[in-house]
């Protein structure tokens, strides 16, 4: 997963800063699907599938504009919204690029923040395949917000759209940073699921790897191991990003909105402790099946000496009377048979209280 | 156990910030509990199971008041008590989140200090599980102290009550800062109490290791590192709190009071050490555990060894004759059947020699 | 490879610092290729083969001047151009040290940057090993860059060029700073491409790992981790380099430039960030890979169990019917030996039942 | 022993801070030593067993006062001597704490600061059974030092009364700052004679591990690795103690004892790095003591199976000849008996030639 | 070599601090050899052999002084050197501690750097015990530089003294601060030649670990580690020492000086981390080893498994002809002896193929 992104970016080597090319796997022929919610406390007024030349950053002070950007592999058309909004092109580039790492920069007439969401694609499948990862950029100017998504597909926004429509808290009485705050956190909430989910592939693993009658699942435990650390290439940075922004000292953000993103920053650290709290256990959970290996391969092993032990002296003593000899003595004696049978048995009830004494068995 | 708490979080993502839906396991229908402790030099008046209507922040500036409400779960309630003592919407949020990571804020007027409280609940029994957890949150106020537990069951605030019904040391001369200082104090010192068992636990099991009777307990070592783990999440925050409290230049903690914080900064300290200590002793027990089962396995495999090295040559000889060549010259021999008995106790006297020499038997 | 670089640092070892003895691996006799490219928005002049008295930095304010390299072999040659632009003993000296550590150094009047350089030199190839490195200096002045490769080969810089002679962007009508951004940025845009490399390598070592087929490439996964260990060599410290530029206050680096060296840095993190997840995938590999040989030891051992404690029982009971007493009455008895055949029968398939039990087959 | 503090701790849990409990194992009927040294430049007055009434702060500027407690079991004797000289409440708490981790604290008109004493107990034995520890407590005011000890028995203090004595080095011509110096750099110093007896603990370890001959000491290495753990819970905080002391900008230390200070505390940086050096031998140990019965469980695996192959193909032999079929004309054949013997040595030859080539024996 | 250190330490535990005892192996009767070397631009006289009353601090400004003291082992004559420069009773007690950590101090009218020196003794043998390490003292006065050896041996100063005399490069034309840079720089460029031989002998180790043929140097590896874990102990507190003397603002040090001081600290980062690599290369090797010899017994395991899986059947099916029932048609079967050998050749046949297709053989 990791690897691909490298893949992309070193297209990209030695090319012209700003150069908005895009960086993921869609094709340009893909539509890009432009929708705009403009609200104040009193109204709000929401349009799908917007022509670009109706979109600007002409809104009335009193009125907040929120503009959603569904596909940036159309680099152009990209640069034109930039363009219409004053971004610089070092912004642009970053906001084609779907692989970057989460950033938050100040560009003085506006913020950018890059995050990436993690979306449930499948509701009833379980694990972590169910799960798509998507970059989002947010940009937040004086008044208005945009939002960047790589696909027009599901997004975590759905309670923020319906937070707005039916004017609940104080969302639509608040500036675009506090909508800008929203969407954040909707972002940085939607990380629990994904965590949840994987610590319940890890208690799974856990009981597999405790019971003995299931058989070991190495690669699973190493796939769940990779996964974490595929996700803490995207949430790692998220902390640095709020606390960048929280200690950002931009007019752009309210005084009363950064105490809203200090509690975004509290979750981005929770985020990341149970993170590393099921990294922890992942490679305990390792050492816990390379141990129960090696528990295993112990019990086998007694039982192979257990039984060779036994049998060898056996086979032997057999073996001593079916030589040849012509002068063997016992081989007369009438209850020669017998009397061997009884030996061999003696031999291995001895043994048998041998090994149950060394609790082999 | 910290899957619950993620699995609890997700069912929130989205939702408008301060938004107080209970995060916890308890239902609506359970009764609130609200006792209030009314002091200072010259008296006390408690009162039990209070109606919320009589609670207020309206108490004289010449006594202190401390309000312990049991049960969170019932959201409205305790906005209805936020509300009266003027508390913001994200304070009442991490309130009900009974699954939140300890923290605190200040907000101005008051601040919050997010705890878990660790409580014994089987005096008798021995070993983790008899251990629960439970979310406190500490509001301090001018002069009053609310806390919120999670649960109407036994809390570590006997010895304060008892304190501050008999006027022991300075508690009923001082303010509500002491106060909160002796609360918080109660619940770090109930830290120690489980780290004890902890300690137990893992020397029991060391002496378990070290002995070649005992069979080999793996998953135990596994669940006392995940017990040590699961306590981390908890304790580790503990430190920033404490550290932040002190830094923190509210005026509703007095100087004198800070010189008390502190020392709970030193035991919060201690018990981090402490932890990290068994968590190495743990790590260290693991080791241990799988080098004596590699050590086990060498003796199976020395045993397994000499048996058959010992048996092999001699089952070969007597199958030599056995063969039934007719010209076998020995076999005729009157003394062939004494003199191969004899090569072939030589031969094991031999090997056992060897054996001996190289330390295996 | 790290040993190479040790080897000849030590033969400077208590010289007079500045003494600029060439540490590498080239000929005295090897050419050194000078090519100067002068530019301002207006025009461009390149020139290649250029003689070493016709260089100099007396550069008109209007223009910007880039002066390329190629062999740093050849100490004498590098003093007479430090002289020229006035460089200092030490930089002439960390010049024509191929092996040197990036850093970054500001002289006052002119910036140092040592980078390292990584070149894929072999288009078709694939794997670590089609990779070489090549130290590069950068040196800023007001206007004028100079840029000293280790060898007259290819380099990251040709986007540079064809940039600089089409006029793209901005690059011709920003300053030298500008310039050496650009240089800056080709090379740290081109650790994307070995990082890729080795993300490739690493996922082809995971899928033969996990493939029981295969066999194991222990040396692989070591000699991949060790290009990793080697690779950090010459990543880790770019990041400092880049912070160091920006902190930089050097009136040399203007303002609209510095965006840009953020971004690049920005980019150092990113590459430290993914050889940091390969290292600790690398890791994860080699304990699959034990892991992998741990399992498939054990059904070896399985096997080996199974089979021994199946036939030894059955060898052990013809051995008994292969004794010669003279009283056997079993042998006498006309269905004993078909009798004797389907004991051995029920045995095996007992044991056989036993094992299936157990999962060991 | 980690474990009997956090046992002693909770006892505590829930008083009133302050409350003078002694956390230790001696009992209240133990005596109290109290032995007082007042000097200055010209006469020294030693008394030991002074009664308690006979003590405090009131030394004539030009003299220097040393009380020495022996014995912190009676909370009450050592607060009657804390309202003395006016000591703080928590600080009368940490001295009778004798498990208190190392801290020291500034009170303003004097200084606290606790360390832990190691001490030999027995002069002859060896290893880290010898060795004792003791809590200490050092509180110095303007022209006085009390040292509080847990034990009446030997201290590290001894040299210090003999300079005292014998008016050598500075130590009677300065203040009690730099009594108080020497005192600490008399226990600092303690700790070097428990860390040499660690380390060749460690080589003596060392040498049994990498001799074939001498049996797996699995346990002692854990039980010194982890005497290391515990020897770094009291060794690590000293490195802040000591810097937090230095830092201090107490008038109580002049300036020309700072420079003393220096130097403890560059010695406790030295004891912080051998202690992890020892720490990393340790577990160097560990691995190598693993691999080297890897090693031993590998050569045990070729005996069994060179013996087994060697000797199972002439077991069939013989076997197929002992078989009872009529027609089976070799065993008619007068050579047929030293012809298949001959066979039989060729087939273990060559499998001796086989293994040899391999390495196996 | 870690233990001897403290073993001497302890010996000093609680002695008077600036007691010049010395903490080395040579004998009082040694004797100590002073040469001094006085010059400016137009002139140089060295002496050696000087006798002590004949040295002082007292040179004209116009020139400068270098002493060097070989044998620090007599603490009168060091302290009496000591009292002419005026040097603190701490500076001579680390003077004559032979084993002390590497550090720097300030004492206003001179600085001390500690050093250790790392010398190769034996020019033609290999690997890390040709090494020697030596304490070295440099005190930097006003124009003159003391240098205290441990031994009258060999030293890397050589190179110095030809520049001195032959008045190559800036040496003879700047303060005696320039010469404690060449001193110092030249003890750090000494570390890298025994860097590179620790490199080797890892290379070389590693090709022998992935060698098949060559036999397991299980303790060759953990005694190189060990090597490098002491060098870190004396390589590791030269960046910090050399950060001191880079940040400190002593007029003895000139701002010219400070650009030399930092390309040593460069040094000193590179070397830290060659050794840091090799730390984890040499932690990578034991990986290896461990893995390849679970590889050898893997391999192994197959053989013993393939010839037990063989043979048993076979032995057991000959054994069943070797019985002596009366009845038992096939032994009469004149066909019976080829046919059943065919039987036993198919087996064997079908067992191989069996383990071919399993990749055994």
């Amino acid at each position: 997963m990791a690897k691909r992104h490298a893949r992309k970016r070193s297209e990209k080597a030695g090319m012209s800063p700003g150069s908005a090319i895009a960086v993921g796997k869609r094709q340009l022929s893909d539509k890009t699907w432009i929708s705009t919610t403009r609200y104040n406390v009193d109204k709000i007024e929401e349009l799908t599938d917007v022509p670009l030349d109706q979109i600007g950053p002409d809104v009335p002070p009193t009125e907040n504009l929120w503009i959603n950007v569904d596909g940036v592999h159309d680099p152009e058309l990209v640069q034109r919204i930039g363009q219409k909004f004053n971004l610089h092109a070092l912004s642009i580039e970053d906001i084609v690029n779907t692989q970057i790492r989460p950033k938050q920069e100040d560009y003085g007439s506006y913020l950018v923040v890059m995050l990436r969401m993690i979306l449930r694609t499948d509701k009833k499948a379980k694990g972590a395949k169910c799960f798509s990862t998507e970059h989002v950029a947010i940009i937040l100017g004086q008044n208005w917000v945009i939002t960047f998504q790589e696909q027009h597909s599901a997004d975590v926004f759905e309670p923020i759209r319906t937070r707005l429509r039916g004017a609940m808290g104080k969302i639509r009485s608040c500036g675009a940073d506090y909508l800008a705050y929203a969407i954040i956190d909707a972002i940085v909430d939607g990380y629990f699921e994904v965590l949840e989910e994987l610590g319940e592939e890890l208690e799974e693993l856990e009981s597999q790897v405790t019971n003995p009658e299931s058989s070991p699942m190495l690669t699973e435990i190493h796939s769940t191991r990779n996964f974490g650390l595929f996700l803490r290439r995207y949430v790692w940075p998220v902390r640095d990003v709020l606390a960048g922004i929280e200690r950002n000292e931009s007019p752009l953000i309210q005084k009363s909105t950064r105490i809203f993103l200090r509690d975004v920053y509290d979750h981005a650290i929770e985020i990341m402790e149970m993170l590393e709290a099921y990294r922890e256990m992942a490679s305990g959970l390792m050492d816990l099946h390379l141990s129960a290996m090696s528990n295993r391969m112990n019990s086998v092993m007694m039982v192979l000496t257990t039984v060779t032990t036994i049998f060898m002296p056996l086979t032997f003593i057999a073996g001593v009377y079916g030589m040849n000899f012509t002068f063997m003595p016992e081989l007369k004696w009438h209850y020669g048979y017998p009397s061997i049978l009884l030996v061999m048995l003696s031999i291995s009830l001895g043994m048998l209280v041998f090994f149950r004494r060394r609790r082999w068995i």
